[in-house]
């Protein structure tokens, strides 16, 4: 805020009036941008259409034809490269359909239908239930967990993690504080890795829940940007370490890998876990697509294939993380009015900016033409309290649109601060 | 029975030696084969091998790229293939996954959850669900049912459909009978095709609960044997005309069109309950694989096309169907301790032996090496009060294989009839 702050009045009406000019002639162009929604570009799905190479001869490792039904947790070379990829054992992973937001989904589904493994209390009978939901965070489980009528709990995200005073505090003292939602790696939308601390607090902590659950979103797991990748504790293993081992569940995709929408999601967890939900599942229903499973195994092979593979994601998206924070820097650095974090890996870029002028960036974005994910998504029920956080998914759009994009968002984002003031 | 009744007991047991002799022989052969579920042969799999011969351009017709997100209830040719198959209209239409089954859990489990369309009261809440099942009927809907705690109650099926005095009384004195499992084509097991009149009392019938729902799974609407299929009313259709549009869910899939467990799965209702279920979806999951929905089109291209395959599969099935009737008729016809439907589709053969006998009938099989659905699972809590039905599953072994399984079945027929005799 200095540089703003320190301004005349008349000075601040001047930088207004450049700034409407400016806002204008962009108006003027008709564009219509979406930078909305975390979604690889065309070029990284290009990247995976060798995944159609291989389909002669569908037949798993194990002699399964994958062409036909069975084998309902998944076959025996995906849970393999699953394993390997998460440093976990066959029996702690279960390889579901094409969406882990769905694996998700089901999971507090089952948890209010029939109760968690090893309680017979489904969560539709109690009164009360309440999430801790790290905020910002992304709307998808906050949209879940609404959806069952769950009390939404906001909990502030800092540099290394959610704020664990406040998630120990919450959850050791009520019993309705029944989970955690968690992406801990390379975070949606602040881009922040948890650290080794914070991941050992949230599997030693106290719950006042016995069946209170962690919902270890690991999403970003090898989208890193850069050759020094941030590094992320096994929540798995911490969890069984500090004698809470069905405590957390992970869920990964290849959504971000190969296709999303048509690549194969995956659940782990203790192998208690696991067997209970392989039971559960086998009345749901007969299996999920193994012939997907099979392509997907046999293009990206193991996790040194696999992690070539994502180094030419992120050759197509380092480019545009870093024209996004150099426009911002560039127009916003110094000013006072704006922060951010620069991830190191993920698809989004935080942009807090002052309080009070989020909604407003956003729509003085949309008229011109620029649609970003409403402000407030990234907060239970839609509310941030500050007003402040915006989404930037910088990776779908192609890089010129990217710094069209941009330039009107930080545009926006001094107009709207200067409504404020003037 | 009459044959065998007719015999005096020292033939019984002469007899009963003459058999023995035989099961011995078969048990010596060390067989292995398992005649339990109704899936495809590898033949019939064969068929559908030119599904991956159009994977360039993922772009559906109005340009949706099929390998990113979006799209949460199929791409538009989807949708129009199924609703000219099922002479429906494109908003009637959800496009979901893999698994028809899959998506009857989530339509019981969203009941359970949150009511259904246009009802505020969800099951989970009620003292009571109770769920009306013709028996002999499919394992897996009775799995579902049970799993929710609902309450089943076996109906005799016909050789129209269900018994429909039984039906109305039921569904009309008690508010707590909340729906009906029907595979009204071809049914599983007993191959018969519900009647028109069946239909329409179906659709019209008065009901206590205002939220009855009829789940109707199409699993063989396309799946003849001959040339002069059986025919069936439009469910969707007669609710319309009966007032009573939201009563039935229809499911259907190409699971055993294409690939079983690699298909594409529908559902279809009212334009009012498709547009429910779409806006409850859109929180479980952002979308299920289009690229498989886009091959699939592609590949079966439309309703000419897709019946032109299935008659590919009928050449496959047709001799082994007909094999087992002809065993059957030539080993067990005129003796009085088993009859049979002859289905003129779908995947299985009903069959009916002495009361108290199928059970020993299926042990004594196993025994000689041949695996058939265990007796009693084609009726709630896997009770058959008569322990008199035993499903046969003719399509996935070789026809070699099959004589011999059937062979088997005979001999132990008649040998746990004499037990029950001599």
């Amino acid at each position: 805020m200095e540089a703003c702050m320190n301004m005349p009045s008349s000075r601040l009406s001047e930088r207004r009036q450049e700034l409407l000019t400016k806002y204008e002639a962009f108006k003027n162009q008709g564009l219509k941008l979406d930078m909305s929604r975390g979604k690889p570009g065309s070029d990284q799905l290009d990247l995976s259409m060798g995944l159609f190479d291989n389909v002669k001869d569908l037949i798993s490792e194990d002699g399964l034809d994958c062409r036909n039904y069975g084998g309902l947790d998944g076959i025996v070379e995906a849970k393999r490269l699953f394993a390997s990829l998460f440093n976990l054992s066959i029996d702690e992973i279960f390889v579901g359909g094409n969406s882990s937001l769905n694996l998700e989904y089901d999971l507090i589904s089952k948890a209010f239908l029939f109760g968690l493994n090893g309680f017979m209390q489904p969560w539709s009978r109690l009164e009360k239930v309440r999430f801790l939901c790290p905020s910002p965070g992304y709307d998808r489980h906050f949209a879940i967990t609404q959806q069952f009528g769950v009390e939404m709990i906001t909990v502030p995200m800092t540099d290394e993690g959610p704020d664990m005073d406040m998630v120990e505090d919450l959850a050791s003292r009520d019993p309705s504080v029944k989970g955690i939602w968690c992406i801990p790696m390379y975070s949606n939308p602040t881009g922040i890795t948890y650290s080794d601390r914070v991941v050992r607090r949230l599997a030693a902590m106290k719950t006042a829940a016995d069946d209170f659950i962690i919902m270890w979103d690991n999403a970003y797991a090898f989208h890193h940007l850069y050759d020094t990748p941030d590094t992320l504790l096994d929540i798995i293993e911490e969890c069984r370490k500090a004698a809470h081992p069905n405590r957390a569940y992970m869920f990964a995709s290849t959504s971000k890998v190969t296709f999303p929408g048509a690549g194969v999601a995956i659940v782990a967890s203790s192998k208690e876990n696991i067997a209970h939900l392989k039971k559960q599942i086998s009345i749901q229903t007969i299996g999920y697509d193994k012939i997907n499973q099979l392509l997907h195994v046999r293009f990206l092979k193991d996790p040194e294939h696999l992690k070539a593979h994502m180094k030419k994601h992120a050759e197509i998206l380092r480019p545009k993380f870093e024209t996004v924070l150099d426009i911002l820097e560039k127009n916003l650095g110094g000013k006072g009015i704006a922060t951010w974090h620069k991830p190191r890996g993920g698809y989004f870029i935080s942009l807090n900016v002052m309080k009070g002028c989020a909604r407003r960036t956003v729509e003085l974005a949309k008229e011109a033409g620029v649609t970003f994910t409403p402000a407030g998504a990234t907060f239970p029920y839609g509310k941030d309290p500050d007003d402040s956080n915006i989404r930037i998914a910088p990776t779908y759009p192609p890089l010129h649109e990217l710094k069209t994009a941009i330039e009107i968002l930080c545009v926006c984002v001094e107009l709207a601060v200067l409504e404020k003031m003037v």
